[in-house]
């Protein structure tokens, strides 16, 4: 899912936004290599229609918190929702605003009620509960609600991890019971402790959800954590509702998420990195303002269909990034989230061949090399 | 010509730029009303195209100045010239340097022989003559050179402006001199007095140019006197070349420029404008952040078909603006560029159904009348 926070997924129009993505040839080389079963990935439930040949993603993130400050709800509401506001006729899926709150909000105070804080912005204060956030996305009219949940800090005791996850728990079943129009999905907290990781998978998978989050990951713990925490957790999630990973991540953890079972993720990581001038390759990442493609005609990424890789050189990207053009981070946008959905189109075509494991060899073989071809 | 300075139009891509404009139905108010006959209005022989339902400019402007800083004129020659380097495979005139000279270089110091500067990004020293200039725009590739000229500031003395006038007079000759591949327009100068830009029409006119400008308007002069020079100097320029207003300007100023007989304009407004959310309608020109769009349901404007007037709200696009959204730089750049070329479409058809006279009527009435409709 890309992240469109304030119901723009950041440098791109709407109609920019459905035109990403291209078709991968079947004859890729993750399909072409069946010899590796690996029915026991999940089929990815929530990942609907991309390859009928439409282009762009079926689904975006946007954010409670920020577009309950800017422009409000009850603008939104009057003006038909997020998605006629943004002019989207696809799938939304909102946060609860409980990341935010942790993670932006200038004052807060949690009481087993719900949240009080202040803006980030104009210092204006709100109010969030489960029941509020559950009436508020559903007043946004998305697709997918998530239950509201605590977001505990990496680094904190057991027994603090142990008090917020309860929290959660509780505030899961207020949000279920608030229920209303949009798909409701829970999330799963615990931080990096798996005795509290099994308690809240079996806690909040035995809820009646539409799907699971695994939440409390990508707060500042090392990557190999969040790996372990994946790798521990989604076995755990029920197996017939989508599994989501929250915030993740780079190439490599979509494909490792995949493997552990994971169906859905958001992350900044591919629209920020953009704007910063940071582009995922099939050989790897690659910082465009690097001296080395100042003379450079190629095209980017010759693996990638994207209208930059098809129309401009390395070269003219560099120019226009060091230069401050607002078209780089139009032509980055374009092409991170293009190697992500053609990621993910990649990954879902394998699992359909029953060729994924070899896929993911292949894959991580070539990032892991591929950073010194775009040097040569 | 919209204006993509460093081989950008900014906050678009090429492709973006290819799609910009849109079809205006031949039963357009202008066109109906073929009673006024305006057979003197020149034909627009620069504008070629448009009318075949391709959309998008013919051909924009991109600054020889500029380019010769970042990346540089070795760079783009060693890329294949500027139409490759971002991926544009229609007309591409650069100015020659002058205008940019007088107005942005930190030092510089002017002799006969040309113009030695300081580059205003570093301070690293470059040096421009008529050969030069013309040397380095046949080097990037262009269509249409101009020739270098010196473009006096507002408010010099009479002897100031003709001693400056007869230097741009012996660098026109020079730059023929010099003309490689590329086609190459004059400029005539002569600040706001008659006598000196007659004199330079005829100088200039009388030289062997593929297209003749005006140039040294709108450097500070109120518009009432940049409308006088138009008037009084457009009729004087040769009937058989086109006719190129440079730095102009509103969209009433391209109506009263072709109604002078111009046929060829260039400017930063729309674009500029559009990322400080000044946007132009068939209404007049609204500023976006105004409070009264914050629950406005409607399209900007219901007369435009570019992408945003399609399928998003004035709400929408005061959102994205007042957030600092790139995206709102995007549709703003895509509407003010479509207002445009939709603009000189409607006067072409005017003019090709001799109905121009009215159009301008009609036109002028609107846009005077028209802010208060954006009120209502």
């Amino acid at each position: 899912m890309p992240v469109g926070t304030l119901a723009s997924v950041k440098s791109l129009t709407t109609e920019q936004l459905k035109q990403l993505g291209s078709v991968i040839p079947s004859s890729s080389e993750g399909s072409q290599d069946a010899t590796t079963s690996h029915s026991e990935i999940l089929p990815l439930r929530c990942a609907q229609g991309q390859d009928d040949g439409r282009t762009g993603p079926e689904i975006i993130l946007c954010n409670t918190y920020h577009l309950m400050l800017r422009p409000g709800i009850d603008l939104l509401e009057q003006l038909g929702g997020v998605h006629r506001f943004m002019g989207w006729d696809r799938a939304v899926l909102t946060d609860s605003g409980g990341f935010q709150l942790f993670s932006l909000a200038s004052i807060r105070k949690i009481r087993e009620e719900g949240v009080e804080f202040r803006s980030h912005i104009d210092g204006s204060p709100y109010f969030l509960s489960p029941e509020r956030s559950v009436e508020i996305q559903s007043r946004m009219g998305v697709d997918v609600a998530m239950a509201f949940d605590e977001c505990p800090a990496y680094g904190l005791s057991h027994s603090e991890v142990e008090k917020s996850m309860e929290l959660t728990h509780r505030w899961a079943r207020r949000s279920l019971a608030a229920r209303r129009e949009s798909a409701l999905f829970g999330i799963v907290q615990g931080g990096v402790h798996n005795d509290l990781r099994k308690r809240s998978a079996e806690e909040i998978g035995g809820m009646d959800f539409d799907g699971v989050a695994i939440g409390g990951v990508s707060v500042g713990e090392p990557k190999q954590e969040m790996l372990e925490v994946v790798n521990f957790t989604a076995p755990l999630l029920p197996a017939d509702k989508p599994r989501y990973l929250m915030g993740v991540g780079t190439p490599e953890d979509l494909v490792e998420g995949v493997a552990a079972g994971i169906d859905l993720f958001d992350c900044v990581m591919p629209t920020r990195n953009a704007r910063n001038g940071t582009l995922f390759t099939s050989f790897g990442k690659v910082s465009i303002k690097n001296a080395r493609f100042a003379a450079d005609p190629r095209p980017l990424d010759p693996a990638c269909s994207c209208v930059g890789c098809r129309t401009v050189s390395r070269a003219y990207l560099r120019h226009l990034f060091l230069n401050g053009e607002i078209a780089a981070s139009v032509y980055n946008t374009i092409h991170n989230l293009t190697h992500y959905l053609d990621l993910m189109r990649s990954i879902r075509q394998s699992i359909a061949s029953n060729s994924f494991g070899s896929f993911r060899d292949v894959f991580l073989s070539r990032i892991s090399s591929g950073d010194e071809e775009a040097k040569a």
